[in-house]
């Protein structure tokens, strides 16, 4: 089953693009001193040290399932010297957290692996005070697309998405923030779309986003694509070196986040759940 | 041939086009008092308006190859009160201007229908002094996405691209705007998306955009489509419901629009033609 956070390569992945994009999904996300955060679903901490360093004077609590990602997020937040995050080995559906304890939650990367992202948002309303918010972070590829352009590479990464799907997730989740708020009954939510535009003006980019981020993401199923025969080897290869392509001085290549924040209801009927 | 910009219908969905992005396209677009700036293939003045009007103290010299389409930007101009705004008949690859005459240029949906898209900006760059701007907007068909997903959507959009393809033009131009504008000599391109996204909370976009500017201008080349046979009618209509399906009030539309900014080089060995 596929689940992208693990591994070597993977770790490598997770900090090129933490650190190629963490303007663009934490540049506007704060919270005030004296708020206790949640933090669905940790993982190795890449998006914790962006929300703790933001927001020094709100208590950061932090989750996750996997034992040995929560082992990297403690290093790396000790590492970056914050001091305002708890950590808590713990499952979503089984949290040891009284209702209504936290006053904003934040939530990313987490929603597209759930098979079931609209229950799991009506879980955190619950924790979450009257009045208090979740700040949701997703990207969507189906929203990727480059110069040259090249169907091979769409259908490598149709690969990743498929076998996301199979693992009850959704890879394209970003467009489906807004709904998913609505029908989990949070109130005035508000969608904006975050682009990742990249071409050889910004190096970084190419090499963080284009290279290490998103190429990295789709050539890592390679393996499972191919035993599940979604495709033969060979297009998966050259959909792989086409996405390369887009990364030369010509090149260019797009993809956009969701940024989603909505209010839990200060009169509500609670969650339909 | 299809080329959009003539009809009664296009003519309403060019108006809802033009107030439903106006902010995004013009919203950081000016210039200086005193400035000469050419306003290439000015069609009916959708964009005249926003132009001449933002720039008040620049004269703003608009020119278009239809005498039809002109006759609308200069009643539409007027209209809006505007006086600094000077009209040509003329076509691009023929035009009555000296060379180096224009401190700044304006570019916008044009580029899309040209064959020759980098020959255009070399022939704008010879008639811009040195050190002057070239300011371009384009779309891109392939940036569109939309929530649900639908295939057959898609192949509707596709028939579009695949139309204007063949009348020589390039539907998903904008994300070739950097290399494009390296290519034609041009100094420092900067390229930036405007990404259209829109779900309920702007019922204003969603009428104004989702409908009546994206699905209009894909329904509007169903009889030629069909003509041509890229699709069958069954499957062209249940892809524009899908489209209008986006237009839901749990549906979401994307689409981007790129602005490119260019200067012409002080010191050129000029344009390699």
């Amino acid at each position: 089953m596929y689940i992208h956070g693990y591994g070597e390569r993977e770790s490598e992945r997770l900090l090129a693009q933490a650190a190629s994009v963490v303007l663009l999904l934490h540049g506007d996300t704060r919270f005030p001193p004296g708020s206790r955060v949640l933090e669905v679903g940790c993982g190795t901490g890449a998006q914790t040290v962006s929300l703790a360093g933001n927001s020094p004077g709100a208590q950061i609590v932090a989750f996750d399932r996997s034992t040995a990602s929560l082992a990297r997020a403690i290093e790396r937040v000790a590492a970056a010297g914050l001091a305002n995050v708890e950590f808590v080995h713990a499952d979503l559906f089984g949290l040891p957290f009284e209702a209504e304890s936290f006053d904003h939650a934040f939530v990313c990367f987490v929603l597209e692996h759930l098979s079931n992202p609209i229950a799991a948002l009506q879980l955190v309303q619950q924790l979450l005070k009257p009045g208090g918010t979740v700040t949701i972070f997703e990207g969507d590829h189906g929203s990727a697309y480059f110069h040259p352009h090249s169907d091979i590479a769409h259908r490598a990464i149709a690969c990743q998405v498929e076998l996301q799907r199979r693992a009850g997730g959704n890879a394209c989740i970003g467009r489906q923030l807004y709904p998913m708020l609505v029908n989990a009954g949070y109130d005035a939510p508000c969608v904006t779309p975050r682009v990742v535009y990249v071409d050889a003006s910004t190096p970084e980019l190419v090499d963080g986003f284009t290279r290490k981020t998103f190429t990295w993401m789709v050539e890592a199923v390679r393996g499972e694509a191919l035993a599940a025969r979604i495709i033969d080897a060979a297009s998966f290869d050259a959909g792989i070196r086409d996405l390369y392509r887009a990364a030369e001085p010509d090149g260019v290549f797009c993809y956009t986040f969701f940024k989603g924040v909505a209010v839990k209801p200060r009169k509500s009927a609670t969650g339909r759940p």
